[in-house]
Parts: structure tokens; sequence; C-alpha cells
């Protein structure tokens, strides 16, 4: 199981994204997590889109060019009096993509009196600091990193208190889904004197290293599995070795080309691990899935049947083709790069815990990976030097929600750390759905998560107007 | 007056210290705040030197290269039960002219069961990241800032932690001086995960944009000369005008040239400015100053007087030479490009409040400066977005510690901003006295200084221990 497959199940569990989500890979996450996904037209009304340019290298002073920032702002509750400013930390994508899918900054806005801002991420959407030329090689990656996102976040609201009257005294709180919510939290920790708070959501601050097992995220996909139907799992972790006995000699490759409708027939031993990465993907389709006692062959049909409607969902396709994946837009470039330097995030399954084949998380292997496609080498134990590991304990006003649904919840803060570090667990909640719009077929604990999220940030801007005024 | 004596003026109140201070400055410093600075030999027993090996850019992946990072350790009184580790971030400046100048550390292990570890800033002392090369040019200086050196910090406190048996499961506690001071504050600020508290000696983390008014430091320098003696401010203010008016024509530059035994005799006003420049250096000698109702021919022969002493005092020299600066050492190259990056303080004079000419603070001209002498541009605005201003009080755990008699204290902390959020003002202290050793001429008040700072570093102690046990 390659670095691929696991960015993809990083998308396709990732409504709220990690990658751009391909229109299949939508359509069918509904068929998994039904509560937890929603097609209902955004609540978002109008935003202006806006660009502020930005160094391009916020820690060094040889390189003095800048590239511009795109932010949007949708203004139409905000009171200049008594209001807020959220501030949503954009992570890796288009910008008008999570601005369109936060439907909760949305929904809280007139409550909350607040002009909502989002913040495009450097190196994705339009925010690009060398335009086409920015995933040329190392030298022009070298400023995608989440230090300089920060950097750009801290500069922009400065922006933003200077040149919009009336933010200049007002509490901004950070907002993110996802990587944007371990950047929502890390700017509280880093820049305290920016937001008077946080809300990370579905942020996996802590997959990395071994401050959670490697483990953690396969086990709880097999257990969703578990829960979505009965044999779902134990037929996965079958095909694997079906495979495997069936592709021993030639014949078998043939046929499974054939059965799978491949349009590359497979031909050795390095196609059919191709293969089977590329299967992994389907985990979602588990519908096909839930006969037991198959025979090989039969288990395998059924396999193409979830592969077909994952893959050729409008039905037009004659044949599949392996080298179609969901990681082929321009965001997922600059999330492998991210993965490859500084977002060392160990996976690793044992199949018995979890229903996939057995695979040691092989740092070395990663490593040569990396530097092969970026020219980089990957430094996992940065992360923890720079934002503390688990030992976070001194900062103060960040809200980590995590569903218990989410593979990402196991490298999350799911326990209080005190009394303002403060944790959200939503039972029937997938990757963030805390920060989706008000729906109606949200379970009652999404909507609680939300309700109790909305005081938390009412508390802190009651805080923020209570220190104004005292210091007058 | 020019950025130079500004830099010097820095250099002769910071025993502790800006730039590496020659000798001719240290003796004479004696004279002026007697008080503040003491010549007893150090405390310091045994330490043992060692390198440790960073990464060139902490923030970017293209440049894999690393250089050799000078620590030191002395652990005569370190226990590795209950003990703590008291680690100086150093400044700009040779780290073992620190260690031997910070004798209240040394003074404090036992009472601490502490190690002490002294940590040289990069490009400085022997941590030179291209060696001979380092200060060649824009390119090799990009990587001197205030956030390589925090990096470097807490890269070698997972060092320590990781590589001397007991060290894991100690508290650490940042402690420094002057810049070095803001270097502890700011560690704390930004990897509270790493310290738990931290010791700013006379930091003037608010010297920067107009967070405090540019004039404040140069009017406490004039309170201190007022203090000094009777005339000695006021004669100085004087000496401005007494020397525009001599110098208006050939015959008035001749004589002061021949009156102050000048090198290379003045020939325009260029040359005078650079020697009023050159002049100011003098200030502490204001015992050649104390005359009133002098002529103006007097006045300057007796400013001679106080060159004299001040450039010339083995006696050895014939004539003055202004090219001769105390900026000459290889520190003064490092924090030369920082004050022209980050590090940007304005000052100014009006000639009221303070004994100078008038001088308005001018970034463009400075700016233009740094630009001709590094080939950068300052950012004078980037320590506040980075560090807060202001705008601190969410950080804990912090003691700033000023003297009354030190110019910087108007940049530093000198009111409690929370409760663990610490000011302690010293009266008859200067340039962080505190962190000196004891010595029998020290006022009461530093001694008083000194042990509410050991209170509150046991404080920080106890709580980290207390939160060891719990945890387990």
């Amino acid at each position: 199981m390659g670095r691929l497959v696991l960015l993809l199940l990083l998308a396709f569990l990732m409504p709220g994204l990690a990658i751009p989500v391909p229109p299949a890979l939508k359509a069918l996450s509904n068929l998994h997590l039904s509560t937890s996904f929603t097609s209902r037209p955004s609540v978002v009304t109008k935003y202006s889109i806006h660009y502020f340019e930005q160094k391009i290298d916020h820690f060094g002073f040889k390189n003095e060019k800048t590239f511009k920032q795109r932010y949007l702002i949708a203004d139409q509750h905000w009171r200049k009096e008594g209001g807020s400013i959220l501030f949503y930390t954009g992570n890796e994508g288009d910008i008008i993509w999570f601005c369109n899918n936060t439907g909760f900054m949305w929904d809280v806005a007139e409550e909350l009196k607040a002009m909502l801002v989002f913040a495009e991420h450097r190196y994705y959407g339009q925010s690009l600091p060398f335009g086409a030329d920015s995933f040329q090689d190392s030298r022009h990656l070298n400023f995608l990193t989440s230090e300089q996102a920060l950097a750009d976040f801290a500069e922009l609201i400065k922006h933003l208190k200077r040149t919009i009257p009336g933010a200049e005294n007002q509490p901004f709180i950070a907002l993110g889904g996802s990587y944007g919510g371990m950047l929502a939290a890390w700017f509280r920790m880093k820049y305290p004197h920016m937001v008077v708070g946080a809300l990370a959501a579905s942020a996996p601050i802590w997959q990395f290293e071994d401050i959670v097992p490697c483990g953690v995220f396969m086990k709880i996909v097999t257990t969703d599995f578990k829960r979505s139907g009965p044999n779902c799992s134990e037929n996965i972790r079958s095909s694997w070795d079906a495979i495997n006995r069936l592709t021993r000699n030639g014949t078998g490759l043939d046929w499974l080309s054939e059965a799978l409708h491949l349009c590359t027939p497979l031909k050795n031993a390095q196609d059919v691990q191709h293969l089977k990465d590329w299967i992994s993907e389907t985990w979602v389709v588990c519908q096909y899935l839930k006969n037991s006692n198959l025979s090989d062959r039969e288990l395998l049909q059924n396999i193409f049947q979830a592969l077909n409607v994952y893959y050729n969902y409008s039905g037009q396709a004659r044949c599949l083709n392996m080298s179609e994946t969901s990681t082929s837009s321009l965001g997922s470039l600059g999330w492998s790069y991210q993965a490859c330097t500084e977002m060392v995030m160990p996976f690793c399954t044992n199949g018995i815990d979890d229903m996939f084949e057995p695979h040691l998380w092989d740092l070395k292997a990663f490593s040569d990976d990396c530097f092969k496609q970026w020219g980089v080498k990957p430094r996992p134990s940065w992360i923890t030097s720079m934002y503390g590991g688990k030992n976070i304990s001194s900062h103060t006003n960040i809200i980590f929600s995590n569903g218990d649904l989410d593979p990402w919840s196991g490298g999350g803060v799911t326990k209080n750390i005190t009394n303002t570090l403060v944790a959200i667990v939503i039972p029937e909640g997938a990757h963030h759905l805390d920060l989706r719009a008000n729906n109606a077929f949200d379970p009652m604990t999404v909507l609680l998560a939300r309700s109790l999220e909305v005081k938390y940030m009412k508390q802190w801007i009651r805080d923020f107007y209570a220190y104004l005024r005292k210091k007058h």
C-alpha cells in the first residue's frame, strides 16, 4: 500500500478536505457515511475577493519578492460595535471551495455579528508564489511550509486591522478543518496576539512520529467498515490474498485483467501491487461486498462492481484506467511536497487490527521516494520541535473537535487538556462535519457540538471586550 | 548622530552585552556606573565545550546543510533527581564571554540543583554557518534571524534530552540578558513546550516601531548623566553648538583638529558631523566636563581630555584616529546585519529631553544605509507581527528584569502584565546587573531582585514536578 493510497484515503475521508475531491468520490462518499456529508446548496450568499501582497520569504531577507495571497470577505452580518471576525486558516486547496463548504461560519455569522474572512494557503488555488513555476523544483517550493503560511495569516490580519475601519479593536478567531484545523490550532499557539482563540476541527496534530501508534488510522477505517455492513471488512481483508493467489501465473493475470475490465492488462508483480493500491480506494462501496463465502473469482467480480461504480460512475468508460486517480489536481502536488517535508505522518497496518495487508511504516523508503520526487528529504521530527507534540498545556483557548467515524481522530485531541484547551467528540461525526452547514440530516451530536463551539467563541469574544474595557 | 554611535552607545551600556566591548570601553564604563559592573574574577569553575549539528535553514528544505553550534555545559551541581537545567539563550557574541559573565547562573546552580547550558547564537563566536564566509553577502547571511536562533535552541534542547541520561524529565529554564533576554522571553513565548519559564534580563522587547517613544533611550542616558555630576549633561549639550560655531571657517577647523590631536585634520562639514558622532562615545568620561561657564575653546579642550582617556588609554598614541571605533570585531558585523533586518530599533533625540543634537528617526535613510551595506532592506514591523508587541498577556512564566539606570529599560517591560508575566525593577541597576555574579559592592536592590528571581524559578520547577507526578 503506497503513499498514493494514503493520500487518496485522506481525500475520501476528508470532505473538508485534504485534497480536492473529484466528483466520483463526492458522490460515493454519501454511500458510506451518509450522515456526514451534505450536498445541500451552500448557505453562502456573497463574498468579495481580495489579494494581499505577501513576502515570499518571511524568514529571510535576501529574497524581497512578493506574491498575491487571495482572500475572501463576507461582511453582511458584521457589526463594527461589538462584532467579531472569523478567520478561516486556509488549507491545501482552492479557498473558494473551503468558503463554500464551511457552512458553519455562515450559519453563525449573524449570532456572532461576525465578518468572515477566508485566507488562501500559499501554493494553493490562486495564491501561487511563482505562478505556474511554483511546483517546478525544490527551489521554487522552498517557501511552502506551515510556518510561512502562519506568517501569511499574521500579516494578513495586521493588514485587515489597518485597512478595515472598525476591525482594529475586534477579536479575531481562527477556524479550520483538517490540515486547516492544525493551522488554526498552531496559529493560536504561535500567534496568540493575533487571535483570541481557535476552533480546530478534525485536526490530527498528533499524527506525527510515534505520538500515536501508526496503525490507529487504518484501525478506525476498519471499524467504520465493520459498522457499515456485515462481511464488508472481512471481504476486503480476504481480497488481498485472493488477488495474490490468482495472480501467481499468467492465466490468472489475464483472467483478473479481464474481470476488472482493465484498460492495460496486468503483466507482473509490480502491476499487481499497483492494482491493490488502486483497489484500496474502493473501500467506500461496501454494498457490493456484503456476501460472505465467495470463491476467489466471485469475490473479485464483486470487486469489479465496486471499482466500476467508483471510477466509471457515468457508465461511459469501456475499461478501467489505473493511471486515473483522484489526486491529479494541483492541490495534491502541494500536499505531496508538504507530506515529504514537514507533514510526515506515519501510517502502518498489521492485517489484524485492520483489514489491510500488513505494512510497516518505512521512513527510509518514504524518504527515498520523496528525494526522488522532490529533491528534498523529510524532517519527521521537526513538527514536534516546532509545535510541541503532546506538550501543549500552556496554551489557551483552543477547541479540538473530532468525529468518532473519522480515521483522523486517531491523531487528534479527543480529551480535554485544560479548562481552555477543550476536546469535543462527535460520536456520529466524520471529518469535520461540525464545520459544514446545518442540515436536516445532521445527527443531534453534531448540533450539540456546534452550539458548544459557539458558546466557547462567545466567551472568548466577551473576554476580549472585557479586557479592552479594563485597559481603558 | 549616526547608527554607529547608537551601536557604540549600546556597547558601552551593555556589559552583558550587545557587542563585544573593547578594553578601553570596559575600563571606562566603571567610571560611570561603578555599581553596575564587576571586574571581580568570575565564579566560573569548569565547563565542557560541545558542538551540535544544526540545520542551517530550519524553515526550508532545499538547503540540507548543517553547521556546528557550540555550547557549554557545567554540571557540577546538577542532580538527576529533582534537578533543573538553566539554559542561557546566547546572544550576539562569543558564548564563552557570556558564560564567564553570567555569574548569577553559577551562583544559583547549587540551590536549584541545576545543570548550566550556554548555547552560542548562530553567526557569533565559533558557531558560523559558513565559516569565514558567513558574513560575505546577503546570501550567506540569510539564515541570521531570531527565528532560526530560537529553532536552534529548541533542537539543542531536544538533543540534550535525548542524549544526557536524566535530562529528559527535567525542567529547562531559559535565561538571557539584553538581546539574549529578548531571546529568552521569545523562546518561552514560541516554544513553551521546551522551557517552563524564562528570565529575560534587560530585554528591550518593545524598542520597536512606535511601541515606545523613540526618544526614551537617550532621555534615560541623559538622566544618568545628570546623576553622575553637576554640569555634565549641560556641557555635552553645549558642546555641539560650540563645535558648530567654531567650525564655520577654516581657522576654526584647524584649531579644533589640533586641539583634539586628530590624526587627520577636519576639512568640511561632513568631517565635523563624523567628529560629533565620534565624540558622542565619550559621554562616559564626565569627570573632565564638570566645569560650567567655559569658553567654547576651553570646553573643547576639555573634550580632548575626555577623548584622550577614551581612545588613548594607554597613552601611547600621538594623535586620535577617528576611524578607530569600538565596533570592529566580528560580533558587531552580525549585529549590524540583524539591526538592518529584524532588529530595527528606532532612536531619536530632540535636544530638550536629552543632551544631544536633535535627530529624527529616519527609516528611509536607515533603510538605504542598510541596503548599501548589506544588500537587504529592514522590515521594521516584522518583530511585532512575530512576537506580539504589547499584546503578550496570554503567555506565562516570564520574568522581565530591568535596571532604572539602563537606557534599554525604556523599551523593556517594567510593570507586571499578569501574575505570571512579572516585572522586576532594580532602581540602582544598569544593564542586566542581576545576571552578574554576586559582588560585595552590589546594591541591596539587585540582591533582592536575584532572590526574587530564584523564588520564581523554584516555583516553576515545583510546578513542573507536580504536573509530572499528576500525569503518572
